[in-house]
């Protein structure tokens, strides 16, 4: 059934800054908190992260939570808070975008757009996001299919926007140990299918952090193009995920590895 | 881990014109086309409805399609025609909103704006529609655990708005015999844990034009406060879902047993 | 790719002492404790569920348990105890077979046999029990297709024995509010699809006390055959799936209401 | 809630001929057709898979089939067949175990006896097992959880048998691009867990050829003991699987890569 007009499986590389992302090149690396908490948490991951050798450094501002109550993220302040962390180490940025109405303004400071899973089905977003000309990172719904999942992609595409990365973050099943079941039979299947390039976030795929080093190694064997592992200075006092974030240690000794 | 403070399980009763729904009230009737296609299908769709006695018709003008080459609806023109079909009619109406850039004007013609299943995780939009004053009709998203779908219902109260329908309408499964798997213990859990009204989609539920009337009887059973069933006038020539629609006899035959 | 030779669709009506079940008569009440515990236990379950109007009464002896610590039935003495209480009623039993080595005694002593949902897919099992006389009661598998289950009930009749009810008792999903998630279309989808009669196990099919009225209700309203329900004379006290059975006041209100 | 009083964690050394498998040992492959179709086939697939280098040989003699018309594999005379081809080439066989009635036997010519995903549910064959000495192959029930395996593992240890290899499979989930969806964190996870072996099978875990390189790769990547993967002398014609299995080439090709 499916009709992919544009994304029909010819490679597209995706430029990040100096680098070139999909293909034959080299698996890129992006690392940071969940969310931005303040100036001085998104500046020490920052110039931490640079040192360990990350390429992209990610942090959350407006955040989909699921209760109303929890903590929504800092906002435009803290997209602030992570803009000058990118620059003052030189990291392009990448963010998540809930919607339409901050597009103008993500698509301003951040180098990378964001769309999550819960907002894969938001066709509205998708087409507008169209418009941008940045690369977007567009996570796999917690139940898309993998055709749901391409005519996402899709519908970016023929609203103007080729340069996509996927993002496989694990599905939802019936299994309660881990918080998703990552299904990186994904990496090779959206390749072949979209020809675009695929990351892994092992962090929400498990939820475990003692599972991120085998799940990345697993990841970049089959084909990924990269990794988006969430990393916080102090994963202890995180103000959300801080159960799944590494600390600057634990992830260095997993980014030697790999 | 559910913390309610607004719909705590305190009965909730939404007007609909001069209908209540919810608590001890009777059922309410909701049907219509899957989506608005003419000005004469929909007409001719309210007029018979109308006739086999329907509460609310039901009509999609912004349609979220997994494929952005399929059928996006007629949008605002599509709304007119279907306000006036309401209007000549005397049915209230009910449609679905995908963006907070349409909001003004199907706030302005609606009588229950929808949140459609792919849209339940759009926290944005949700907050924003908490602005609104008419009743809300929130899908459950395709694959919404029940305390995902209470906390969707909590953000739109929380920003404003407590006239919320809830609509059971068929989660994921690994089965592919229906379309979806219809969870009918949503319909007395949500009553009990929101004290929300919530009715039952079984068209999207099962996919299954002859699947309709017995799970609009198991539905009404186990206590859903209404339903809402797609009706074409030629489903045979619908523009999107036309084989889970019911012609308007065979409508009849069930609205008359239940 | 169905390719039912034997259970096409055509109605079969199957005796229980002196009622038939399937097509047009009235549903069957099975009702009685998870698992035997004692012959006091199982007798008083009998006597009280006897004049409350069960038409069958039920009791586990072999009792599949996920964990090999946890109580496991006590077997054939078990057996013995829901005979006697059987025969002291006059209630026809039901009992689960959990393998081969056990099909003479349970062939002797139960009225109809159950297939638990961890063996739906035991498919010697099933070969071997098409070779009894005695009905069967065939569970669904917890993640079996609607398909898988069809055939499963085809490799009885094949081997055979056409007595057979389904069972629907709930499938796996993602969801963890209920412990499963009770899929009601499978009622009329398998009597069309078979021709069998199908009863509904709303205990296991939700694992919630307070739901199994409602479920009740809707399970009848979309034409279920019968209901099979855990009552227990002290459910806080019971060996195994005390948290989802009824006591005897408890059952009869909703007896009454059926 | 686990209680794992054997299996619990520690780890747990398979010797299979001169090979240990888990642990630090080097991983072991496994290869051969689905079913044994013929004398010839499976010496042919014997002679082939020894010389480009797998460790033990399978092929399935009672097929657990959805349809009972569809092929239910040779038998005992497809054991014999096996065995001989095992013989032939020195090469250990490994074949499934449907019913206690075939214990003796199976238990007689079998190196590793291997428990399919329909029966490890099934407790009284777990049980029954326990009591011989070849190696276990425990495979993933296909809706299994994480605990519901490991306790099934329990059983076996618990009625003697210590010496089990698990097999991840691929689970079911609501996505249809794939015939199972490959869990590969259940690898770390179960090592970690129970202590035992694990290995992947990413033939039946996606059902589509050309993903059984990068999955095998991914497989090994996080720590798989083994692979098990079918091979088929001429996949166009074989009786079962034959749309997931590989020929001497394809398979020769991955071997060399890993």
């Amino acid at each position: 059934m499916t009709n992919k007009k544009i994304l029909n499986g010819e490679k597209v590389i995706v430029k990040i800054g100096s680098r070139n992302i999909g293909g034959t090149n080299p698996p890129i690396f992006i690392a940071g908190p969940c969310s931005v908490e303040s100036k001085e948490q998104i500046h020490e991951a920052a110039f931490a992260l640079k040192e360990i050798g990350v390429d992209v450094l990610r942090g959350g501002v407006f955040k989909p939570r699921t209760s109303p109550y929890a903590f929504q993220g800092l906002g435009i302040q803290g997209l602030e808070y992570l803009k000058e962390a990118g620059e003052a180490t030189g990291l392009p940025i990448v963010t998540e975008l809930m919607d339409e109405g901050h597009m103008e303004i993500v698509g301003e400071y951040a180098d990378i757009i964001q769309i999550g899973s819960r907002n894969m089905f938001n066709y509205s977003l998708l087409k507008a996001i169209g418009g941008l000309k940045q690369p977007i990172l567009l996570k796999r719904g917690m139940c898309a299919t993998i055709e749901e999942w391409m005519m996402a992609a899709e519908y970016i595409a023929l609203h103007g926007n080729k340069n996509i990365i996927l993002c496989e973050r694990g599905i939802r099943s019936y299994d309660t140990y881990t918080r998703n079941t990552l299904d990186l039979a994904a990496v090779p299947i959206m390749q072949k299918e979209t020809g675009l390039p695929i990351i892994v976030d092992p962090s929400h795929g498990t939820g475990i952090k003692e599972l991120i080093e085998p799940m990345s190694k697993a990841a970049l064997a089959c084909g990924a193009d990269g990794l988006m592992i969430e990393v916080h200075p102090d994963p202890s006092c995180a103000l959300s995920d801080g159960h799944q974030s590494l600390n600057f240690e634990e992830y260095r000794k997993i980014r030697e590895q790999l």
